[in-house]
């Protein structure tokens, strides 16, 4: 099993040793629920440094809605296991007090960012996720961080607040990692009831399709989306938070595919919400 | 003279090197215009650290008026002159284009502790001290970060970010350095003109009236502003900004005075606007 520290103070002692000793130094940050994309996460980490730690956190600062806080998949015993596995050395597993020993006043926000896409549905959101990744680096002082493609926006907060801050820590992004048919792994899969369950992976089939019109050369962002919104609305279950095409730097929403871009989007699957997302490099040629 | 690295990549290689044989590093951030406030700070840093770093950086981000960025005092020669005779090793002196490649987008901010005092009359500059204090602590992570504590709600809002985002690095507030008849040592002092440096110091003895009569028993904060803003009123020169008794640690306006309080005032003379401040530890017995 990982070592368990949940406490700062311990988790700095061991690792300034560590680091004396001239370790190199990996992190996964997580909420838990470790599924799939966790390990994928995780096997990055272990091929690339010395040492991998993972921390288990639930972040309160960055839920919207407060139900979403409390369902909240929370799995220790099994997410250990997990980390066991793909082994992981540490596992940072702080409670909310000892993370937040008071309410909070000093936050890490990247607001040009967040205009878009989750943001303009989830406020506050990305705060949250920034201000408790800066606690993590700062705790930790990795020399790698971890983070999935599937939360596109979330790894474009963390890549411009490690830029703009001068975070001594490379950002190591790690691909989505898929379902057979397709659906994006995430912990909120699991409240998906059977018949959802069968329904999801429509949101990753509409990415492909606007992938394939642009590889086919189509440029007109209102084109792609009046084919590919329709697949979409054809599910009774489903209702479309949004489907957009943004420049991948700046996720600003782009009239006509004319360099890298993020084909991005959101849907409810009755009261649960999934995100998933495509990345166009180059010119779309 | 000190060692002058104007380039990240260059002071980082350079402190790895130190921090590797366990040197400690103590950084004093300064805007340049180096006095005998400064000095104080250096000596602070050269007493506790193996290695001194002295940061010199007219930073854009935290001017509120644009006037006030191009009239900034830029000293380089002396300030130089200055940090050597105070024992300093390493002088980083970025260029804007090092320091903000591209327009800043991640931001550190600490909403709750600029409602009043300054943060009311300076929009955006905290946000802007705390980005660049940021940055400069991710870019020289030294083990202690030297403040005065003239620039009292510079000092609070510092010591909540490092505190709440888990920054490594150690606080060290210096007491104010003051002219002999008072005045609080500022580069700002420079503006003034002969008539106008007479009439500063009254904001220096309005402070310090306010504690005597606290000392003397009074509590009321109504009160103590009654008898000590007319000694400001009487100055024609002076137009008061505010003169405010402050809880030291949330700088939340007290009514009346029964803990730790920040007694600070800002006044203009002329075209230039001092601030100054004391602080009143214990009970006020």
């Amino acid at each position: 099993m990982p070592e368990v520290i949940s406490e700062i103070a311990s988790l700095r002692v061991r690792l300034e040793d560590l680091r004396r000793k001239n370790r190199s130094i990996g992190l996964v940050p997580t909420m838990g629920a470790l599924h799939a994309g966790h390990a994928a996460l995780m096997h990055a980490a272990r091929r690339e440094n010395d040492v991998v730690v993972i921390s288990i956190f639930v972040n309160p600062l960055q839920f919207d809605r407060p139900e979403d806080l409390e369902a909240y998949p929370r799995t220790m015993e099994d997410d250990l296991r997990v980390a066991q596995d793909c082994g992981v050395d540490i596992a940072f597993v702080p409670t909310a007090a000892e993370l937040y020993p008071r309410e909070p006043a000093a936050f890490v926000d990247v607001p040009a960012l967040t205009t878009y896409l989750c943001g303009q549905f989830r406020p506050g959101h990305f705060r949250g996720v920034a201000t408790v990744v800066m606690k993590l680096l700062n705790t930790v002082q990795p020399d790698r961080v971890y983070f999935g493609q599937k939360d596109a926006q979330q790894l474009a907060v963390i890549r411009r607040m490690v830029q703009d801050l001068n975070v001594p820590t490379a950002i190591v992004p790690v691909p989505t990692v898929r379902e057979p048919d397709g659906l994006a792994i995430s912990s909120r899969n699991k409240h998906l009831s059977v018949e959802q369950r069968q329904v999801a992976p429509v949101l990753s089939r509409a990415l492909d399709a606007a992938l394939r019109l642009i590889e086919n050369g189509e440029r007109s962002v209102a084109t792609i989306r009046d084919r590919v919104l329709p697949l979409l609305a054809q599910c009774p279950q489903v209702r479309v938070e949004y489907f957009e095409i943004v420049d991948v730097e700046t996720l600003v929403p782009v009239m006509s595919v004319n360099g890298p871009v993020l084909i991005a989007g959101a849907m409810w699957v009755g009261s649960t919400r999934l995100i998933d997302n495509v990345l166009l490099e180059g010119e779309g040629e």
